[in-house]
C-alpha cells in the first residue's frame, strides 16, 4: 500500500510519479511502507489549496494560529511514544535522551514560543508616524510557504513541526511541507498530530500540506513558481543551490540552512590551563549526533608545540576509543568528504574509513594539516565532512590563525577558547575581529553544537552558511520576519486599518513604534 | 580632459576601458565633460580599499559615521547652488522648486535623519537573553557595499547622496558609487562634497569611493564579486535583474527597486463626489517629474458610466492641455511601452508619441482599454512606460476591479479611492482584501508619488517591483536594516561584547530588547 500525501485536509493517493522506501539505518534494510514521489500535479493542488486557505486566513483572528501552535505542541507530547519510536527507527538516534528527553520537548517548546510571539504580536513591529499619518507592520505573505527538512532533526527542524515551519505558521502563512526522505513515516505522524490540531483551532483545511518526495526538476519548479510565498530550507548546500537557483530568478524568498564547518579555535592559555579538558569537550560535540549537526565543529585549529600535542593526543585516543555511532543514511558522502580533504593536504590520523557491518557507519575521524595547507588551499580543507569528522590545523602562532580566520568562508558559528585568567587578551584581540565577519554566531570557551531557542540566538550567517546573513532559523520572534511582508497604509482610515495599527493597542502588551519611542500605549 | 574617478580618497585616472558623455536633455546635444567607462581595475582597486576601510572602521566610534552623514547633510546645503545648476542641466528638471526647494533639502534632511539612527542606535536591535548569555545585534556587513542609483532622482536616489547610500554608510559600510550616466557631473560634484566630509569626521578614505560607468560584463562580476558585501540598486527592470543574477549566484544580499504601474482604483461613490478633482489629482501625479517617478500612477482603474465618463475625459482634457515637459533622456523607450501596450489591447486617446523639437520629450499620454482586455493579458498591460503615460481601464462593477487586483504584479504602491461619506465600504471591504498582497504601500484617496521618509514608510513591495518583499528602501531605521549582518555573541565575556549589548546601556536612549521587553534600561 502506497501512503497518501495531505492536500487540503485530505489524506490521499498522490498523483503517480514513482514510489521510494525509507531506510532502517541500524541494519541498512528498506522499511516496508513505500512513499509516493509526488509529480507537480500535487504540487499545483497543493499550492491552489494554499492559496483557499489564504483567502479564509484573513477572517481569522491571530489568536486561532496561536491556539493551533500550542496545541501542536501538546499533541507532540501526548504522542510523544509513536513519535519517538518512529524517529528511532528510521534515524537511529538514540530515543534517549536525544529524542524524547531533548528534541521532543524541544520542539514542543519552539511551538510555544511561537505562539505566545504570536499572541503577543511585537513582531509585526507595529509603526506608527502620527506626524504623516503614515503606519506600517508586517503581515503574512498571502502565498503558502515551503519547508524543506533536513534529515538530522526528525522533529526539531522537520518540515511539519521544526522551526521553520513554526515561524511561517506564525507570520500567519499555510505551510506546504517536503518531508525529508529519510523519514517519512515520522513525518506522517507529526502531521496527523499537526492537522488534528489544525481541526481544533478551527484553521483552513490547507494550513498544514505534506508531500513526500519530488524529483529535481519538479522541484525547481516548486521553488521557483509563481504561488509559492518563500522557502525555508535546511539541508546540504547541493540541494539548497538547487532550490535558490529558481527560487531566485522568481524573485520568492528563500532561506537556507546549508553546510558549515563552525571552525574552533584553540589560544595557547587556554591549552595550558585545560587542553584535556577542552578536548573532551571536543569529542563529545564532533561525535553528539554522530556528527551529523549544522554545528559540528568540523574544524579545530590549535597551536603547534607541545600544550598542542597534548590536546591533539588526547582527541585522538577519544576519538579512537569511542564508539562510532548509527549515522541516517549511507556513509558513502562522509568518505567522500574526506577523501577530498586529503587530496587537499589533510592526514587522516584516527578513523578515516567506513565501518563495515549491518547498519550505517563510519570511524570517528580527525585528520590534521599544517597552517599553510590551509592559506594554500582554504575551499578545499573546509570541505564539510557531515559526520564524527574533525580537521585540526596546527598554527605557528597567531599570525597563522588569523590568516585562517580571514580565510574562512562563511559559517553558521566561530568558537574561541581563551584562557580563564586572561593571558590570552592580546590574541583574542588580534583574532576576533578577523572570525567575527565570517560567523553568524561567535562562543567563547563553548563549543557550538547547543542551539537554545532564545530571542538573541542567531542560527544563521553569511553564505554559503545560508542565503542571507540578516535572518535566523532559530529563536522567536526574530525567525518570524523571513516569512513576513512590509505592508505600508498611508492616509488610511482608523477602521479600515489592522487592529495592530489602530490608535488603541489591542492587547496591551504589544511593543509599538510610535513616533521612533518603543511603546505598549495607546496613541496619544 | 577626461574626468576622474576617487578611488581610496585620491581623484585618478579610470583604468582605461572607454569614455561618454552625458546629454543635455533640453538640447539633445552632448555635455563637453568627458567621464570614463571603469574597467575591472578600477572595481578591484575600489573594492581592496572598501575592505581596508572597513578594517579602519573597526577602531572608529559611530558617532563619527554620524558626524559624516551631518557634515554631508550641512555640505549639500552649502553647495546647493553648484549642484542644482548642474543637476537641472543634466536631467532637465527644474531648478524651483523641485530641484532646489524639494529634492535637495530632503535628501539633506535623509542624511540627518540617517545621522540620528546612528547616534540614537536602536536599529541595531540589541537583543540580551539574560537567562542563556545570549546576546545579538545587527552590525555592519564589514565589506564595502554597491549603490547604482537611478536617472530620475540626481540628489534623493543618488548612489553618493541618497537613500541606499544613507542606509548602507548608517550600518557602518564603506559605499561604492555607481553613478547614472545620465548625470555624471552632478554625482561628481556630490561626491567632492562627500569626500570633504569623510575628511571632517575622520573616516577612512574609502568610506565613499566613485567610478561612472562599467560595461555590461564588468557590472556582472562587479555584482558577483565575492569581496562585495549587498547591492542597493533603484532603476528599471531590466538592469536590475542584470545584477540580481550574479548577485544571487555569489549570495550577495541585492535589494533591487524596479518597475510598478502603481495602480489606482477609483470607486463610484468617489467619482461621484469628486471626480474632477480626482482626475486633476490623476493629472499632476502622473505628470509629476515628467512622468519619471518609481510611484508614477501608470493604472487607472475607472467603473463604465456616466461618472466615469465624466473622470476620463476630464482626465483627457487636462493631459491634452499641459505641456509636456522635457524627458531625462531618449523618449525611445516610452514609445516602445506605449506601443506594447496598444499591442496588448489598449487604445491611445491622448497623446502617445514622441514630441519633436529641440529636447527630449513625450506627449502626455492616456491609453485607455476595458476589464476584459486587462484579464485577458494582465502581463502585457502592466507594462510600464517611464513617461507622462497612465493607462485607464473601464471596469463594469467592482468585480472586474477584484479581478483585475487579482491579476496585479508585485507594486510599490496601490491607491483606493472612495466617498467621503462611505458609500464605498461595501466595495472596499471586496477590493483592499485582493489588492493589499500586491503593493508595499496602500493609499487611500490620494496620489502615490510622494514618498516621506517616515520611519513607517514602505518604498518597497513584491517581485518585481522590488526583489524582496520584507524591506523598504525609504525611511529611517527600517532602510539600514538591508545593509546589516545578525551577530550573536554566545557566552561572551561583557568586556569583550560590542558597547550596544553590554549590561550598561552606552548612551541612554538606545532601545534594547531584554528579556523580551523593548527598554532603555541598563541589564538589572
Amino acid at each position: 500500500m502506497l501512503e497518501p500525501v495531505l492536500i487540503n485536509g485530505e489524506w490521499r493517493a498522490a498523483s503517480d510519479a514513482g514510489t521510494f522506501n525509507a531506510y532502517d539505518p541500524s541494519t541498512a534494510e528498506t522499511f516496508p511502507e513505500t512513499f509516493p514521489v509526488s509529480s507537480m500535479e500535487d504540487v499545483e493542488a497543493a499550492l491552489d489549496a494554499g492559496h483557499e486557505a489564504v483567502r479564509r486566513l484573513r477572517d481569522i483572528p491571530p489568536t486561532a494560529i496561536a491556539d493551533f501552535l500550542d496545541a501542536f505542541g501538546e499533541g507532540l507530547l501526548e504522542n510523544r511514544d509513536q513519535l519517538v519510536a518512529s524517529a528511532h527507527a528510521e534515524t537511529g538516534l538514540p530515543a534517549e535522551p536525544r529524542l524524547n528527553s531533548v528534541e521532543l520537548p524541544r520542539t514542543a517548546d519552539q511551538l510555544h514560543q511561537a505562539a505566545a510571539a504570536v499572541r503577543d504580536r511585537s513582531w509585526v513591529t507595529a509603526t506608527i508616524d502620527t506626524a504623516t499619518g503614515i503606519r506600517s507592520m508586517f503581515r503574512p505573505l498571502e502565498k503558502p510557504v515551503a519547508v524543506f527538512g533536513p534529515n538530522n532533526f526528525p522533529f526539531a527542524f522537520n518540515s511539519v513541526s521544526g522551526g521553520d515551519f513554526a515561524a511561517a505558521i506564525a507570520a500567519g502563512n499555510p505551510v506546504i511541507g517536503k518531508a525529508h526522505s529519510s523519514h517519512p513515516m515520522t513525518t506522517k505522524l507529526l502531521t496527523e498530530v499537526a492537522y488534528a490540531a489544525v481541526q481544533t483551532a478551527g484553521l483552513p483545511a490547507a494550513m498544514v500540506q505534506l508531500i513526500y518526495r519530488l524529483d529535481h526538476a519538479d522541484g525547481a519548479a516548486f521553488a521557483g513558481h509563481r504561488k509559492l510565498g518563500a522557502i525555508g530550507f535546511t539541508g546540504g548546500r547541493h540541494g539548497g543551490l538547487s532550490l535558490k537557483g529558481p527560487a531566485d530568478a522568481a524573485g520568492i524568498p528563500v532561506y537556507l540552512e546549508m553546510s558549515s564547518v563552525n571552525p574552533v579555535f584553540v589560544l595557547p592559555g587556554a591549552l595550558r590551563a585545560r587542553g584535556e579538558e577542552i578536548a573532551e569537550e571536543f569529542y563529545g560535540s564532533c561525535t553528539l549526533g554522530v556528527g551529523q549537526f549544522c554545528t559540528n565543529p568540523g574544524l579545530v585549529i590549535v597551536p603547534t608545540g607541545p600544550d598542542g600535542d597534548v590536546f591533539v593526543d588526547a582527541a585522538k585516543r577519544l576519538f579512537a576509543d569511542g564508539d562510532p555511532g548509527i549515522l541516517l543514511g549511507p556513509p558513502g558522502h562522509i568518505a567522500d568528504s574526506v577523501a577530498t580533504l586529503e587530496g587537499a593536504g589533510a592526514e587522516v590520523v584516527v578513523g578515516g574509513s567506513v565501518v563495515e557491518g549491518g547498519g550505517f557507519s563510519f570511524a570517528n575521524t580527525i585528520l590534521t594539516a599544517p597552517a599553510g595547507a590551509f592559506i594554500a588551499d582554504p575551499e578545499g580543507l573546509q570541505t564539510e565532512a557531515f559526520g564524527p569528522v574533525s580537521l585540526i590545523i596546527r598554527a605557528g602562532g597567531i599570525e597563522d590563525m588569523v590568516a585562517i580566520a580571514g580565510a574562512l568562508d562563511g559559517n553558521l558559528t566561530g568558537s574561541i577558547y581563551s584562557d580563564p585568567d586572561g593571558a590570552d587578551e592580546q590574541e583574542y584581540g588580534s583574532l576576533e575581529p578577523e572570525l567575527r565577519p565570517h560567523v553568524g554566531r561567535l562562543l567563547n570557551d563553548k563549543m557550538p553544537t547547543g542551539v537554545a531557542v532564545s530571542p538573541a540566538m542567531n542560527h544563521g550567517g553569511p553564505f554559503p552558511s545560508t542565503g542571507h546573513p540578516g535572518f535566523t532559523a532559530v529563536g522567536m520572534p526574530a525567525a518570524i520576519h523571513r516569512f513576513a511582508a512590509l505592508h505600508c497604509y498611508d492616509n488610511v482610515a482608523e477602521h479600515r486599518l489592522p487592529v495592530e495599527i489602530r490608535d488603541e493597542n489591542p492587547n496591551g502588551v504589544m511593543y509599538r513604534f510610535i513616533d521612533r519611542q518603543w511603546t505598549r500605549d495607546d496613541v496619544a
